[in-house]
């Protein structure tokens, strides 16, 4: 039975955008975009169109040079919003107007000072009216994360009978819980009259740190597409990251699950935009951060050395890093070093390790890091007759 | 009804500076263990006193040190090292000897080339050896994540048996998914006999992006004790992050669970951890990153203004942040602008607004970011005639 299919929605250059700081120019977005493309994105939200004329204009030219994805734009449930959306994607390939509405009773009181029919009435209208321009249109309950299971069907019934293709279930504040978060996918699927005719879509805010888990259980939960960005970035904690959604269902054949992505290219393309947006991404950031394949302690280095599957569950090269680097500390044990002497050209017996060793361990708890460059010296410092092998 | 209380196990001294180039002196080491006993961690892993010379100093250190945690000493299943850490830890007030060994059949395969029977005896002897100097002895399944149920079962309740107070069952690899790491707590929970004899604690990596939510789901299963560093750093993708199992369990009251930490601390134990290893914290690190608080997109920013509820869900002050800045870009709304005008000294009409707004956008096409400083500038640009009422 083949594997059904997750559709990857990349939002980097409209909700990842939105970071304080890192407004892309024109020609980024472009670069950008056209990557996201050959990664294998199914969905490339482009931008904003009413938000200001930069964005109106990246939205045109993404349509412009987009091959495969679908090219997407925000609207907020107004008809201007919504023409100008539609003006902005008029050369897309594959066009797809997203246009919706807050929810919750925070924000429908709040927010629009409004109620719950008058709500189910703006979402209705605004995706009929986009549904005059594309056939693709997808609505977003904003705060759905916080809505009550009950309405959010409702709306989510009444906007699929308008023609909405896609229901965008944001946990915008990012308050979720998994269990809960998928809890509320399976009522939406099980609860909405036609839901058949439209895909579910997880939307899931960091701002706890559970993005990634929500997202997967909403589609272990019956979504069929996420929500995400390259690096995890947007406002506040940010969105989901597309690369740990993409590797977590590659890693786990059980869940029967997969995506279109071509993982080989996750690393580069992290890198490209952390470069673009000048948003660092931490060392100890999942699958793409820089230390996410290196093992600096001795117990792992041992274990990693005499057998990669022992640590390590994903094939650096399968991300499009060249090797696992073995990085050598204080905290290192023998073999990491023996392994390292070898590499640089050294062949050590026990005895000769036991001597190399213990002045390794001096120069590791002066030096934070022992390069291989080092490892000659520290040879040497021991006064031993080793001869280099290579 | 009160909460039960998980216990926060700190190993950002111990497993958190298992990162490539982080190694820190002893002095910094005492630094940050007076701030993580202030913080109100409940355990302090202070490091593996076998594996250097300057790890043992750094634990007899803090151990002599620390007021109020207990204070924790990693070693292998090995006589030498349970000797060499309770050395360590003969000033501790209260000590704690960590001891364990791999439980997996890759880890029993690969790394011990041995057979279920023979570790557990190696298990057993392990913990009733360190139970003859210490009277709380912690027993890691190292690769539990991948051990199964069964047989990590009987190895628990064989070390239970022999006086292990906590049991630690690491996702060593970071592969499990939230459900499958709380249907393994269930299960020990079920079926482990003694088990109420000792506490079941979480150690989780984040390979996946999915520690945070894996100890989440372990304590909603019974685990009473999280073990995590500041800034979620540690070898690879790091470990569960401090600051997020914290607030969430703090957001969410419905799970009745909370942990003796005083979060207003949070914030600056972030910083200055950071700093003291020399990690940076990516600005979308959920709880403690520069942006965690920060709001730019107009439509956001408006739902703040209005309600500070709409968006957020953590008070800033909570986790010692002192304000949620407003920070304007091009995606910033008519409001955000009003707002920051009206804090730097413009109260702007209506038809000021469009007109301010206009030359706004232009700027922040231009500008990345615009602080309260171009704000005058903007206006000025306009040529309204508007007073500054400051």
């Amino acid at each position: 039975m083949g594997k059904d299919i997750v559709q990857i929605f990349d939002t980097t250059l409209r909700d990842g955008e939105q970071v304080p700081g890192c407004k892309l120019d024109a020609e980024q977005k472009l670069v950008i975009a056209e990557r996201l493309d050959d990664l294998g994105v199914d969905v490339i939200e482009a931008g904003f169109p009413i938000s200001s004329p930069g964005d109106f204009k990246a939205v045109v030219e993404i349509s412009k040079l987009v091959k495969n994805a679908t090219v997407c734009g925000l609207t907020r449930a107004v008809k201007k919003d919504i023409e100008v959306a539609a003006e902005a994607l008029k050369h897309a390939k594959k066009p797809r107007i997203h246009t919706g509405i807050g929810t919750s009773d925070s924000h429908i009181k709040h927010k629009f000072n409004s109620n719950r029919d008058a709500i189910i009435e703006r979402a209705v209208s605004a995706v009929s009216y986009a549904k005059t321009f594309v056939e693709d249109v997808e609505f977003y309950a904003e705060d759905a994360g916080r809505t009550d299971n009950d309405f959010l069907a409702r709306i989510c019934e009444a906007v699929v009978q308008a023609g909405a293709t896609v229901l965008n279930i944001p946990d915008t504040t990012g308050y979720c819980l998994p269990e809960e978060y998928g809890a509320k996918m399976k009522y939406l699927k099980e609860n909405v009259k036609g839901i058949e005719k439209a895909i579910l879509s997880c939307h899931c805010h960091n701002d706890l740190g559970l993005a990634t888990a929500n997202s997967i259980a909403g589609v272990i939960n019956g979504a069929r597409q996420i929500e995400c960005t390259i690096n995890g970035i947007g406002e506040r904690a940010g969105n989901t990251s597309l690369e740990e959604v993409v590797m977590i269902l590659r890693q786990h054949p059980d869940l029967n699950l997969d995506t279109n992505i071509n993982s080989k290219l996750l690393f580069s393309t992290s890198q490209m935009v952390s470069q673009k947006m000048g948003m660092v991404v931490q060392p100890n950031k999942a699958i793409v951060g820089a230390n996410a394949f290196a093992h600096s302690s001795g117990i792992h280095q041992d274990g990693v050395i005499k057998n990669r599957e022992t640590y390590e569950i994903i094939d650096p090269e399968d991300v499009g890093v060249n090797e696992s680097s073995i990085v050598l500390t204080a905290r290192s044990g023998r073999a990491a070093l023996a392994y390292r002497a070898k590499i640089v050209g050294y062949e050590l017996t026990k005895r000769q390790l036991d001597d190399v060793y213990q002045e390794f361990l001096k120069f590791a708890d002066v030096q934070r890091e022992i390069s291989d460059e080092d490892i000659p010296r520290i040879i040497g410092a021991c006064k031993l007759d080793i001869e280099s092998i290579s």
